[in-house]
């Protein structure tokens, strides 16, 4: 049971280079050439909320295809959230992507989740990165790079997140919170406030 | 970061009559008269799945709204699986129902789910209760009495679920690990082995 103490002094006593001791032990980890590594344990992180077939363009097609996004944090930021309302240095959020799949075992209506993951995106608040947060696309268990900005999904996360360029609008524990906490966004204030502009 | 492990001795050192020192800090809790305390932090624990619109009956007819199941289990519970393929006494599974929302914020296609919560049903796995395992359904956020037997989600459960009594037929992240650890039921492997019958 003292694993959780046992990391945390272990970061503390020693930093390096590429993990400062500002970054907490569930934060992000790079390998030599900067790329994020995987984060083996997403799974045992807090879990925020799934959505099932979401998209921000209006003008997408259905497949036909059913598409659940599943997101987590790391703890560190989880309870640095419940504090002030917002993500400190070294927030890592995971969204993962599962097939929906009809008629599986006694389930007769709707859908469950695949067994396969079917994409993984993650979003690090790091100040090191420009911008001070970063997206990186994982096509394997081991590391990705850091999509280049400009990208759609800075620009959109900038212009319509509720809460530091993180979409706590669609997080049904957090968006309250921040509210009690004011630390929504201008633009997505002004977006609740004129809900015709939606 | 202390809290975990003296919550830990506290329950060790001072086993109560309806908490023995067998069943871990964050197991069930019950009051005086025997009703499950709503566990306050269920949304810390480790993530399973959510499923969206399930039915396990072929004659259910959708009423056009959405629902979102997601399904959370304590973590020491999630631990012990990981060993041993099965779960512990002392095992708490929450099943919480969120409604699912069409068009929300930026979303223009799927649902997202909503904060209100529409429904709570926890399963426990407790040698002090007949057969094992007990349902309560919860109305509120103090307690909840115990569904008694017979009840349709018991006979359910015990003849349909993949591994003790539980669903982890819908549970990615599980049914490899049961499979691997020769802990699936005999009557799950009866379905897997025969698809047509399903």
């Amino acid at each position: 049971m003292l694993r959780l103490p046992v990391l945390l002094l272990l970061a503390v006593l020693m930093p390096t280079a590429s993990q400062p001791n500002t970054i907490p032990a569930d934060g992000p980890a790079y390998t030599s050439d900067g790329q994020l590594r995987y984060p083996e344990h997403y799974r045992e992180w807090v879990y925020l909320t799934s959505g099932v077939n979401m998209s921000y363009n209006p003008k997408a097609q259905a497949d036909g295809h059913t598409m659940f996004d599943n997101v987590f944090v790391n703890p560190s930021a989880w309870r640095a959230f419940q504090q002030v309302g917002t993500w400190p240095d070294g927030t890592v959020m995971v969204l993962e992507n599962r097939g929906g799949e009809s008629g599986k075992s006694i389930n007769k209506h709707g859908q469950t989740q695949s067994v396969e993951v079917m994409g993984m995106e993650i979003h690090v608040k790091d100040a090191r990165l420009k911008g001070g947060w970063g997206f990186f696309e994982f096509d394997n268990q081991v590391s990705a790079r850091l999509t280049p900005r400009p990208a759609s999904c800075y620009t959109c996360h900038e212009e319509h997140a509720a809460v530091d360029t993180t979409f706590v609008q669609f997080y049904p524990t957090l968006v309250g919170l921040a509210q009690k906490k004011g630390t929504l966004s201008p633009a997505y204030l002004k977006e609740i406030a004129t809900p015709a502009a939606k």
